[in-house]
């Protein structure tokens, strides 16, 4: 039964690495298709959707079996419940990946802006911080965690800065609006993207060391 | 043993249900000061995000340890990991309310726009829905819970609606772009209160009937 038990978490992990890996590439390409207005790629990030869906039930139900069977004390509980959370999170991501796809489509439509936003920047901000966090779960690298959770103010600081600059833009030209509210929504849906990964982090370190970092962190700052 | 933990057991659902009533209250707040123009309410509702913080930790440790110490199988292990996602995401509305508030305080300062916006009917729509997912979560009423996921399409149509007039007006009056973003955000913080209720149904679903309902619904639309 131990050795079982065991062997199913291993298989547990692999398959939210895979998960994992999967939104990371899913978030990428989102991403690209926006900056290379390309349609295709964002078509299929939009349709990759329903097997990130399907993961996340497989994971889910195997994560669920593994505490009703396995019924795991300490350590392995705070292992498998971790693994869910992620789980959730990860899934999430790959919505804000759809949500980025439909909006660089609707972008593609439009004029090229012809002032720089600092999109391409803050959108590697926060997929440096989605990969750090999954690095950090796959050695249980608390130290990397912990640098995931410093750099979410990073990323509010760009949207904060994208939405004030193109609110003025579009206030000066408003044959903009419609690409400027699509570039805001896409800034909105990457800083969650970087509270998903710190949500990531925050598990991590609750799997390490078994301490609760949520909300503590938030009422610091 | 068996007995203490279904006395644990009434207590953590004691807890969530305090825990959906606070965060249904914040939300109908933070609606009302938006339609009101009420900063002190407002104000009131980002104050008050530090306790629903505080009671999701109260009631996701009571949860693990209750798994962890009672070590429940089936239908027990099924009402305990659904209490736990719900927590979580009644803890997310609460964010959500926190940004309504929060963008209502920008609107307050921008004149009122002279165009009816169904911003009022969506909110009403979407608490609607959070009290009925509470509901039947406390009387474990299925048949509610399913006219709760009946309704999300309802809501979605509302903020696509908004979107497009909000579009429109500000192309044809760039001086409205402040407030029209901050509505734009809030009717987008409300579609997502009313996925997250959506959520709390689905889990009352699986909690009663152990069917997983996620995502099939989404694929069935």
């Amino acid at each position: 039964m131990e050795r079982h038990f065991h062997e199913d978490l291993k298989e547990l992990k692999q398959r939210l690495l895979r998960m994992g890996l999967l939104v990371e590439e899913t978030v990428e390409k989102a991403i690209q298709a926006l900056l290379k207005r390309d349609s295709i790629l964002a078509n299929q990030v939009v349709a990759g959707d329903k097997v990130i869906n399907q993961l996340e039930i497989e994971i889910d139900e195997m994560g669920h079996s593994l505490i009703a069977l396995g019924q795991p004390m300490a350590v392995d509980l705070r292992v498998v419940t971790s693994i869910l959370k992620i789980n959730t999170d990860l899934e999430r991501m790959g919505d804000h990946a759809v949500n980025i796809a439909e909006r660089s489509l609707i972008v593609m439509k439009e004029p090229v802006l012809k002032t720089h936003i600092h999109l391409p920047e803050m959108a590697q901000a926060a997929l440096k911080m989605l990969k750090d966090a999954l690095d950090a779960f796959v050695n249980g690298d608390v130290e990397l965690a912990r640098s995931v959770l410093k750099r979410d103010d990073e990323v509010d600081d760009y949207n904060d800065e994208i939405y004030q600059q193109i609110v003025e833009l579009m206030q000066k030209d408003p044959s903009i609006v419609k690409t400027g509210m699509s570039l805001i929504i896409i800034g909105h849906n990457l800083e969650r993207i970087a509270d998903l990964a710190n949500n990531i982090a925050e598990d991590v370190i609750y799997m390490k060391q078994g301490k609760e970092v949520r909300h503590h962190i938030e009422t610091q700052q």
